[in-house]
């Protein structure tokens, strides 16, 4: 179950100055508390709360009572039927080395060590991979490092081994878990193992001594490869009820061969046995968790509620961030503010299972969106890292970040008179765009997926993170493991909670401006500068084969035509809004240009990724890649035997992404 | 090159009460005179003027010159480079019946016999079948009455001809050509030719003493099969300068077989020769015709231009319409008046190759378009009969349809007085849904289609036609031949010319009401209605099957419950109109409840028809399917081996309609 609540517009039409709305932004970022975020992440973190299970939808009716209660004008809890994916009680999953007589010799541990204070606690799921398939496949093991495209590119051309047939071993991080077992797939192994090695999962001590991951711990997770579909047996159409579901056979993104997730103590005993034999087993089973709709423009704010277990971190840094943030806007309504457009705040359920809450909600209600979504601002995990604040944002938002991160003052001790831009700037500078804080594009990985890549809506995410340079391992140690408790924020991450006050400032200040700003906060001057860097990059990517390009007469001269046009259509249209009066005409124009970045016939096999600017990297979900059906056709050159069909490809992506340019321009162009 | 021509909305905000507006559509419709129109058509059939050749170009920029003598805004002729199809001037196509020596013992005539006045006009070209691909089959000749699904079914089934690698001979009329050539193919057949039977295009004599279609006299016209997909080479993109093109063997629709059309002198000969051999050859070509963009809301008036040959029905007659209705509507202009929202007038091109010009300024706009476009009204062939009128529409426009003739006048002699709503009404009621004149479902087959079936505008056409009950031709007898002269209409279509300005005054009216009412005139509740008789209809067809509806749990309970709701969603929308003041929202929200029942995924194996409730028959292009996905599911199931898959697709379908109808009343229930 998702719970979904909003703020409606006023019904009057009674609107104020924007004076007024920067008085009331800031009472609402002051109103917002550390001890507040405390509280609230203490309160759901008591008990594991698994997609699907009895504990979240008890969370759920507690935050719709909660949400209520700060002023909410409606909140719904709204089902729907989707696939899930549990391990058999009875039958545990784990890996033996089995001797030539068909002995285990080894066995892998069926769960972890709990931590302290927890030792009580019911229904602690196992590690597990979820939608892996059942089945006992016994092979010989060969490790494949990352599990990375490149990583079996060169087990098999520079070492020349072939895993067809065998099961592989597959350090965790670098890319998303889905990656790798598609990988593995492809590569013909019929089983996959992944590990957290210390290298990728440990900075000081582990947990509770420190927050790295133990040696018995290990991390859950889904290994779908989805591209956006939602639920694995409905895509492109909401969970309900009534909705026609497909056979598991042919549901989307669903992998073929036995997956399972170890700790790094298992890991290493499994090592020692390189090229030996041993069996792997798992299961499926289905489980329905749950969302519900709403009404004018919206701006919403969405984070998942669903955990592996505890979920600390991922995901209640995030929901307890949001919590705060209902709890604020309500403070303010008390005090007579209602704001321009609709606020929707969303718990989503059962993100780690696919995204698969926010999708079917982006389903069902996906002709209202696409008609009258400004924004959509993400809320996963507040904090991976005590170092400074990470964006990633769609290009029209980088000016807004700036602008409010200005008004936000720094967390760190030390800093006290310092604004988080200036903290965060100092930290993490973007030298090679530009003098200011670095911001990313959006990869996927979290629930903003279906609203920006396939519905078109500008989206953004905000988090506090580690320190890039010298930090290297993936996401943080603990990450989808049973230690990711409250004690972990509240002795490691965050003592004070200002760095989650700090993230909730931003999040809460990002759907405070998007609604309550009487002109939109979107600048697409910023969205011409960033597709100029992005041609720029793809065009030089092809002329590494500077050869082909003239054999084939590729050319991006169409692109960067489109990209100037684009550029001259933004310049010109932000010189129009200082003066003019038909403010509802020029901000329905602003909430087009991002859909107008959506081709409904998606990238090449993968429907539901329409964006053509931005998309998941084939190769890697997590990371965003600009330009991505030009991207992988240019991928596609390396290992295609027929290059003229090759370079054609390269010619039609350019020739799509140029008209998909033009009509961006035309959106700005043509008043609305 | 097509032609587009727009007035703009007002600049100044200055909008007039809808008592002025219906005051000015008094005059407007007044102002349309039969004698201009008489002009008008005179002056644009005197030469051929087909898609691509100069003539044609000619033809465009005196259009342009006078819609702004008339005082439109802005005029823009704007190319693209679209597949087209000639036929070799110096290897001219035709049928040969060749002896067991190889002699040609007969062929069949290089032209139609050219009419009286028209003897020594050039660039008259030859009856041939568009797309055709070159290729000389020799083979046994078989009859398929109108190659129709039903007559190939037939001749399998109960006479046990099987046409593989034969040669087969159908009648036109009852379907769209392009449907027999693809059913011709899937039977296996190498070649095809197409025939004029006066069963099916006679009425009195022949033209000139009659308009019946001449012995010597051929249609033509094109045998794709784009399903929407616009130039075959660039389908879902624009066909620019820079746009991608596909390989013509990896073009859409085009078929795989020679095509070649006969007058029925030639057919009689060649039937004789039954079970005998014959060759046939034909060409392909590449030519550029074109289009060009425009200002928001839109409501589009468009037609196309190009013509077989003289084209004085298809499409002058609609031509002449546009073309004083823009007259009619500057004078309007040069008075004060300016419509509330803009208008597109667009001359198309290429309609006759495809609907390539229109459909590939849909793509090049669709996304200005899906945002801003209220509505499209197609201006075809004006008149093909001489007894009343002929209206297919989306339901919501059904009642503007029916207020806008009661202000108009009958064009038949002996019914001074009476309104063209009466004397439509007593010609052809549409006894079985209502007390009311007929009004049909769009197909396809015209240039709404792109419009309709992808974008999902509210869409609708008029034209004078033939008495339903009585006459049985197919369209009329001269259709796409040489015959289509100024004179036919003149002598014997509308000596008057009444019946076409009566029509100028349907299309015309419908587009000053669009552009022109305060409150859009679509409605919701007629959309119920007949979404409520589309699921009777198609629930009664699956009923058909009781056996396995049970075996496999078929229910449309869910499309019954859906269509419920949306009829209570569009009874209460209408009763807020009463009593409101914001008109816009209300009016984007009538403008999107077409667009809510567009799906981004298309139906199977079509995806560019995107509508749910409407598409073209899959075995008649011309004629209109509601739920055609369910539609096809159901028939496939007629043929299928596996039953219980087939019936997993009716299923699925009825799903996604339940769906698609629930999301509309949320666009209905949800403020825009």
């Amino acid at each position: 179950v998702c719970a979904v609540g909003w703020f409606a517009r006023p019904t009057s039409s009674h609107v104020q100055g924007d004076g007024t709305s920067s008085q009331y932004l800031r009472k609402f970022l002051d109103e917002m508390k550390a001890s507040n975020i405390r509280e609230h992440l203490r309160k759901f973190t008591r008990l594991p709360h698994l997609a699907g299970t009895k504990q979240n939808l008890v969370y759920a009716e507690q935050i719709r009572e909660e949400w209520l209660s700060f002023g909410l004008d409606s909140v719904e809890l709204v089902p729907y039927d989707v696939l899930l994916s549990y391990p058999n009680k009875s039958q545990p999953n784990y890996i033996s080395i089995v001797d030539q007589l068909g002995n285990e010799v080894f066995n892998t541990s069926l769960a972890e060590p709990v931590p302290d204070g927890y030792e009580g606690v019911a229904d602690i799921i196992p590690p597990y991979s979820a939608f892996s398939p059942k089945g006992q496949p016994e092979g010989e093991l060969v490790y494949v490092n990352y599990g990375r495209t490149e990583d079996f590119v060169q087990l098999k051309r520079e070492m020349g081994i072939n895993v067809t047939g065998k099961i592989v071993i597959v350090r965790y991080g670098k890319i998303f878990r889905g990656n790798k077992v598609k990988n593995a797939m492809l590569a013909g192994a019929k089983g996959i193992i992944m590990f957290s090695d210390p290298a990728d999962y440990s900075a000081v001590g582990p947990y509770p001594d420190g927050w790295n991951l133990p040696g018995g711990g290990a991390q859950r997770g889904n290994v779908l490869n989805l591209n956006g579909a939602g639920d694995p047996l409905t895509p492109g159409y909401p969970a309900k009820e009534y909705t026609y579901r497909s056979n598991l056979e042919d549901g989307v993104g669903l992998p073929k061969i036995p997956v399972h997730p170890i700790g790094y103590h298992d890991a290493m005993h499994l090592l020692k046995y390189i090229h030996r034999i041993f069996s792997l087993s798992s299961t499926l089973k289905l489980k329905p968790p749950v969302l519900a709709p709403t009404q004018y423009r919206y701006v919403i704010l969405g984070g998942h509620r669903d955990a592996w277990v505890f979920g600390a971190i991922d995901p209640m840094s995030g929901a307890a961030v949001v919590h705060e943030t209902v709890r604020s806007a309500g403070k303010l309504l008390s005090n007579g503010w209602r704001p321009r457009r609709t606020i929707i705040f969303a718990s989503w359920d059962a993100e780690e299972f696919g995204l698969l809450g926010s999708t079917e909600w982006a389903e069902d209600n996906a002709k209202l969106l696409q008609e009258r979504a400004v924004a959509y601002i993400n809320a996963d995990s507040a904090i991976e890292g005590m170092y400074t604040l990470r964006v990633d944002c769609t290009p029209s938002l980088h000016t807004l970040v700036y602008d409010l991160t200005k008004q936000i003052a720094s967390p760190e001790e030390g800093e006290e008179g310092v604004s988080l831009y200036d903290s965060w700037h100092k930290r993490d500078n973007w030298t090679s765009d530009r003098d200011a804080p670095r911001i990313s594009k959006l990869g996927s990985g979290s629930d903003f997926e279906a609203y920006f890549i396939r519905l078109g809506i500008a989206a953004g995410r905000a988090r506090y993170t580690k320190d890039r340079k010298t930090e290297r391992y993936s996401s943080y140690p603990v990450y989808h493991s049973v230690y990711e408790t409250f004690e972990l924020v509240e002795r490691f991450y965050d003592p004070t909670f200002r760095r989650l006050q700090a993230v909730a400032q931003v999040r809460g200040g990002l759907i405070f401006r998007l609604a309550d700003s009487q002109l939109l906060p979107l600048d697409a001057n910023e969205y011409a500068g960033s597709l100029r860097r992005y041609v720029l990059s793809i065009a030089e990517r092809a002329e590494k084969h500077p050869e082909e390009m003239k054999m084939y007469r590729v050319t991006f001269d169409a692109l960067f035509s489109a990209e100037e046009n684009f550029t001259i259509a933004a310049r010109d249209f932000h010189v129009r809004l200082q003066n003019l009066n038909r403010v509802r005409m020029v901000n329905d124009q602003l909430m087009y240009l991002e859909r107008a970045f959506i081709d409904p016939l998606g990238l090449p096999g993968r429907p539901f990724y329409r964006h053509l600017i931005f998309a998941p990297s084939s190769h890697n979900k997590y990371a965003g890649e600009s330009f991505p059906g030009i991207y992988d056709a240019l991928f596609d050159i390396e290992s295609s035997a027929n290059q003229q069909q090759a370079w054609q490809e390269v010619k039609r992506q350019i020739s799509i992404a140029a008209f998909t340019v033009h009509a961006a321009a035309m959106t700005l162009t043509q008043p609305a």
